[in-house]
């Protein structure tokens, strides 16, 4: 029985929040990430184009709040969800090339391959995952928190988390997907890095291992919510809205939570999961309001 | 006036101490990098075949030997010795790409987007560069001195690093190159990350700032020196000994220190580098001969 249970309507202060914290990424990026300067002056704009204006810096937004929540400090926090965002966004960037998913459309603009070339997009994506670990490397932290932050982002982004989603996606034949298989890949594909999120707000805060566990369950649950969300936009959203192709999955006759558990069924296990993220947040009663605003958000999102 | 002169010959220990560094550094290399397992596991197989079983290992022999020399822990520095390794791995594996420089060979197999296909090469070279910094996280040292190590290979491996090198190699007109645009192209690109060779030794072993200037200078001068003897072997040398396409600089007409200063010109120009390099090793006397005999070997080598 899950105590839990979701308000109706995402807490009116949330979306102002998460408006915030996405402008304060936005105007930190802009400082972290060198402006176009020298013979090698495209590959900043690159990274530049792909990381500034744009998304709902999600995974930044959970390390700042959940930092807050345990009383760490916010401008540490923010540089560690910057780097955070550049691992993001230059994943994207190497998964919209033709040699992977070919998108033309990322975040309302056209995908860095296409408003550069294939070879700028490989190498920016290049350059915003070696900026990530230099901004936590730079980060005004201890040393010791620092190579945790550190140790922990290689892990989720690396073969057993972010990368290893993204190659059992793009290998494992629809035959052989079922509901265990798209859980295992979104764990590692998106689940990973909502994960780590959570766990580096912790250790910028010097959480405990108890926190940190309860924590992850949170981000654990919250991330495939998350995902199955973005299945069903998939189905039901408009590109525009959505800000990147819609369609392309059910189109491809892509196995997805949709696909296998069908519209309902898939509405029904994203709120059994936010219900159990919101039970992972009982140690923290009223300081977790945002972190629990954030599931209503990822369950309620239309892009 | 120069005060070294090169050796007539490399020093008759110098083969087998490099056969043998580079012996541990595949050891190590094997241990550090995960063996295939899972449903992504052709991404393990690919990252393997990517960075275990060829090349010379220069880059870590470098991290080895000046810890050595400065009497830092030899197994710290192996370690960072093979997260170097991974990060100039994964640069080649990028370079050589398609939408890159397209080579079929390297290091005397198949490229791995031949062996695989594009996108497992993307992702083998991404999981490359992000084990690297994991391998620093995991490092037995003092939590400040990986951050420094951290800082400095994300500094090195970046876009005013090696990247930016790469972005200016595939994107200046032929027209513009001159000695000086290709000394400071070659300086990012392969330089940067000698240098961070020398002074990642220098970190292990916690050399001064001093110190760490006169292995920078030793390390820019070599770097430069080894460089152009690659454009050399290009011109000179043969596929099956150098282990990879040769002559296509030269057949694509691009400019290299040898078609600006001839052949002549470009080995004197190595010399001299060399020598330069030489007399950075002054502080050293007896302790930096295997760094005094790496520039012999840089200068004499045939592949």
């Amino acid at each position: 029985m899950s105590r839990a249970t979701l308000s109706n309507a995402t807490n009116a202060d949330f979306p102002m929040r998460l408006r915030d914290v996405a402008g304060q990424v936005e105007a930190r990026l802009d400082a972290l990430l060198p402006k176009p300067h020298g013979h090698q002056s495209v590959i900043f704009e690159a990274a530049r184009y792909a990381a500034l204006g744009g998304g709902k810096r999600l995974r930044p937004f959970l390390v700042v709040e959940t930092a807050r929540m345990l009383g760490g400090d916010l401008n540490a926090a923010l540089d560690v969800g910057c780097a955070l965002e550049c691992l993001h966004v230059y994943s994207l960037v190497h998964d919209d090339l033709p040699c992977m998913d070919d998108d033309d459309l990322r975040r309302g603009k056209p995908t860095v391959h296409r408003a550069y070339d294939d070879a700028i997009a490989v190498l920016a994506g290049d350059a915003l995952l070696t900026r990530s670990f230099g901004i936590l490397g730079d980060a005004n932290l201890e040393p010791a928190i620092q190579v945790k932050l550190i140790t922990g982002l290689a892990a989720s982004g690396g073969m057993s988390g972010m990368i290893g989603g993204q190659v059992v996606d793009i290998t494992v034949a629809e035959g052989e997907r079922d509901e265990a298989l798209i859980t295992e890949l979104q764990a590692m594909k998106t689940g990973a890095l909502i994960d780590y999120a959570v766990r580096a707000g912790g250790y910028v805060a010097g959480a405990s291992e108890t926190e940190l566990a309860a924590l992850s369950s949170y981000a654990r649950d919250m991330g495939l919510a998350f995902q199955i969300q973005d299945d069903i936009l998939d189905v039901t959203g408009d590109a525009e809205t959505v800000g990147k192709a819609v369609g392309k999955d059910a189109n491809l006759g892509k196995a997805t939570f949709v696909s296998i558990l069908g519209l309902d069924g898939a509405r029904k296990r994203a709120k059994e999961l936010g219900e159990r993220a919101m039970n992972s947040l009982e140690p923290w009663d009223e300081s977790a309001q945002t972190l629990r605003d954030t599931v209503d958000f990822v369950l309620e999102r239309k892009h």
